[in-house]
């Protein structure tokens, strides 16, 4: 049995404790800055109030003050933060760990850079954010998973990169169970690039389900023609990264399932009825989205590399009506006649 | 403008009606003897009972007897008739056509032969339904399209595929308008297969729907998961037949929204719920479900091909599940783990 230490006690990271405590492991759970109130309430009577139930046997609480304590003799580190948190994360927690601890991040963002050149989140803290030449054996994992349903032990199925195969399959078998199913994978750009264009792609084909509602009406056809769009640049983008299409089928189930909830769900409807993103803003205040950084620097990447040659930023018009809609105040106008 | 006769008054063979008034054209619908009353209605007052709507202008219905009256001079003849009824098709529609008229089908569905050979309609109607030595030019319509709301013209995209290009961007020319939207492809393999497919696996995923149900929940993470591994089967098994990943993205979309709605989301929820097969058919009686025989001869040409060493039936174990269930009474038991 392991010792498993999660910094992050967001609704992902803290139901990672539960398939880690049916496999027997000792878990420790630390709060960042944010997560104060839930630490303090998991400490009084082990009760997570942001996922409304208690935690699994063998899980410590540990405040964020406690995080050397936390650290110590632990065999893997779960980095549950948020993609803002990342920078935080790299700082404040990766600078305090050996170079042969494994790290498994569960963040799903991109960074773009003035070449455009876009990192999915495990090679952005290898490239970016750790001290010069510092190499850390960063994992991720991605896939169709509303934490909730793992915490109820509802049958999950997530692929699980990065870039050494023993320690991918040492991952898988910390955490695999009868409802938990992990596919171990070395596509990291693959799927760690799809998991999080899918939150973009969410706010895209729910544009769709506002101009219906603006309609009166429940319609599927245009729905479908977006969902269909978006597989089709994301399948692009993950080719033009060096990905393959067999990842590119965990972000569209997740797409599958984002689309009927969720918060990105929330701003593409809101905008599809005619709201500018101001106003939907507005709408959901405290809404985080990850969906608009995403869009932002994907659709800044592909427009570099349309200019320099290397991309068609044409072959995205779903992308880069997004990016018109966020960033430039257009309204909604989606280009049909340009979906192939 | 052309003089189109459609053959086949059913839903999605009326709905195509709508473009080709919208391109000018004259359309002649023909109803099979299945579509007697239909035919005796729009006689009446244009009134498409089926689809709940009057007809566009210039549509002019035929019964059945005034076959050749409704295909003389004309210059595309439409097959809108169900998967069962293509033998009937062949033999009594295309039998009476000149060589050089060209055809399109909107019927989704295969057909196996004793060595594992899988065959879509347009190629079957080829290769096996006509006189010996003679070719037709049948093209093939896919993709994620609800015929009402085509006929509400509301944004569809679908895929056109058949062998001839310059055929394929006739037939576009036809059809194409503001709402209707149409992409050409010569991979008739990788569209027809997987739009037939995804009849299939529609009934894969709603087993999902149906066991969360049993338990008083619904739940997405399960459901994705399905999701997941439909869309890698259909891959696979259009790769193996030789189509492209692209004209799977139809399919995908297509299962997107079957899954919300229809009549194999139905039975895949019964089956889910813990109905056997026979019961689930007895829940919904005269429910003609196209997915049976799909399910059935793509199983049976997989497991064929699996004994000849061409292809490996391990790598489908959702479709074999659905094999299992509806061809063997064997009850619900997903295989979760053999997914990947």
């Amino acid at each position: 049995m392991s010792i498993i230490t999660i910094v992050g006690a967001g609704m992902m990271g803290s139901a990672m404790c539960f398939p880690a405590s049916d496999n027997g492991h000792q878990i420790r759970l630390v709060g960042t800055p944010y997560d104060q109130e839930i630490i303090r309430r998991l400490k009084e009577d082990n009760f997570h109030a942001k996922l409304g139930m208690p935690l699994p046997p063998r899980c410590t609480p540990f405040y964020y003050e406690e995080l050397d304590q936390a650290l110590k003799g632990c065999q893997l580190l779960i980095a549950g933060v948020p993609s803002f948190g990342i920078d935080w994360f790299a700082e404040n927690v990766l600078s305090r760990i050996p170079d042969d601890l494994v790290v498994l991040s569960i963040t799903k963002g991109l960074e773009d850079e003035p070449d455009g050149t876009l990192l999915p989140i495990s090679l952005a803290y290898n490239r970016k954010k750790l001290a010069p030449g510092r190499r850390l054996s960063i994992n991720s994992i991605g896939g169709p998973c509303i934490s909730q349903e793992l915490c109820q032990r509802k049958h999950t199925s997530v692929a699980l990169c990065g870039e050494d195969l023993d320690t991918l399959y040492w991952l898988k078998s910390q955490f695999i169970t009868t409802y938990y199913h992990i596919q171990p994978t070395q596509d990291v750009v693959g799927i760690e690039c799809s998991v999080a264009m899918k939150n973009a792609y969410a706010v895209g084909v729910a544009l769709a389900i506002g101009l219906a509602k603006q309609q009166g009406a429940a319609l599927s056809n245009p729905q479908a023609s977006l969902f269909g769009q978006a597989v089709r640049e994301m399948l692009r983008l993950v080719h033009l990264l060096g990905g393959q299409t067999d990842s590119v089928i965990y972000a569209t189930s997740d797409l599958y399932v984002t689309i009927n909830s969720g918060r990105n769900r929330k701003l593409g409807e809101a905008l599809g009825e005619g709201l500018s993103f101001q106003e939907a803003l507005q709408r959901y205040p405290g809404l985080t989205l990850e969906s608009i950084p995403i869009i932002t620097r994907a659709a800044r990447a592909l427009r570099k590399r349309h200019e320099l040659g290397t991309a068609n930023f044409n072959k995205f018009p779903l992308l880069r009506h997004l990016d018109e809609i966020i960033n430039q105040g257009a309204p909604v106008h989606i280009p049909w006649n340009e979906f192939g």
